[in-house]
């Protein structure tokens, strides 16, 4: 199936996905805003244990802060908060609404992240309307703890030669090993606890931005 | 507004809302086909510590079993999971998503249920398009813990007097006070673990059944 791509890799490359226990209390709102001063191109909000009224709420905002500035939103797991948000997207793991049933809830315009974690899935993934696939983990990391093995550099690169969607590598990525990640052919990095954990989360998404940059500029026409 | 309701009374006589930790390992798709067959009128799927993709395969299968049955699913909260499945309905708390955004979500012929916990609950109830309201709880109970004080049957029919809305009583209801609930204007008992955690789920429903016919029947017309 050729389609004209709904997201642009551009648009993926410094992906931050919250995390409430990680933010310690600060404002998710404000942290999210912050980040985003610092270079973050787009924003997965995920919530596991709040109620769905306060989910909604928080999304509202962030769709309201989000959506003009051309930062997609995606929403995990929970496709009737981003119908209710109207945030463009949400991002499904392997534990949530098969893809295919998202897709005809959220219509032929949302963007569907999908979490890869085998290379069955990445096989899978070919067959399904997605537009980027999460490689997940790339790296061990205390932030999920119900993941398989990871992938390593050697596994996502290995993704990289399966599929022509565009790749975020999410799990243990930082501003220590961006480099390679790209390398291995990441178009995005997402981030967790590098961003929301930061001290400044600004600070933090602007380095990590000026790294990712450096390493996907288009390559001199003349050597 | 005036309209035809999308639900009759009768439809809300014995609700059951099912409750995995009280069904004490015991499959939820097979107890809620026992207590059909015992006379439950609707079921509501309650399930919060679930995944989504668990969560969705349950619903689809008790929606396999209830629809042809005629017997509506209403899905607690979780509006996506409702339209996966094609259950008729959802029912709402005020942790969960706004009215409004459901009925714009879900469409104008799904079946929507709002539990009401204070009486400034039952005033806006008027405002929202919803097909019956949940008096919760109506007595003090162990199952839900998150809950303000009970109404009592002295609130129960203060709520009967307040809307023409049918009234499905929820906490606590069992076959000892189940009578009362209906003579304070219950047009449906709901029930947790009278049913779920019942040895005999059909048996317990089919008493409780009994026990609402009796008191729901249409009265002589001579006496």
């Amino acid at each position: 199936m050729v389609r004209t791509p709904r997201l642009s890799p551009e648009a993926l490359r410094l992906y931050l996905v919250t995390d409430r226990a990680l933010a310690h209390g600060r404002d998710l709102e404000a942290l999210v805003a912050q980040a985003v001063e610092g270079g973050v191109s787009c924003v997965q909000l995920r919530e596991k244990a709040i109620n769905t009224r306060d989910f909604l709420a928080l999304a509202t905002a962030l769709q309201a802060r989000l959506g003009p500035l051309g930062i997609p939103l995606f929403i995990n797991d929970r496709v009737d908060i981003a119908l209710a948000c109207g945030a463009p997207g949400v991002h499904l793991g392997q534990s949530d609404l098969p893809v295919a049933d998202a897709r005809r809830l959220l219509g032929p315009e949302a963007l569907i992240g999908w979490s890869v974690e085998t290379p069955e899935d990445v096989a899978r993934a070919q067959t399904l309307d997605v537009d980027y696939l999460g490689v997940s983990p790339v790296f061990a990391t205390p932030t999920k703890t119900d993941t398989l093995p990871p992938w390593g550099l050697e596994g996502l690169a290995s993704v990289r030669r399966q599929t022509r969607l565009p790749l975020v590598a999410i799990g243990g990525v930082n501003l220590g090993n961006a480099a390679e990640v790209l390398q291995a052919g990441a178009d995005g990095l997402a981030v967790v606890s590098a961003i929301c954990s930061a001290p400044e989360p600004r600070a933090a998404a602007q380095a990590l931005r000026q790294c990712i940059d450096i390493h996907t500029r288009p390559k001199a026409l003349n050597p």
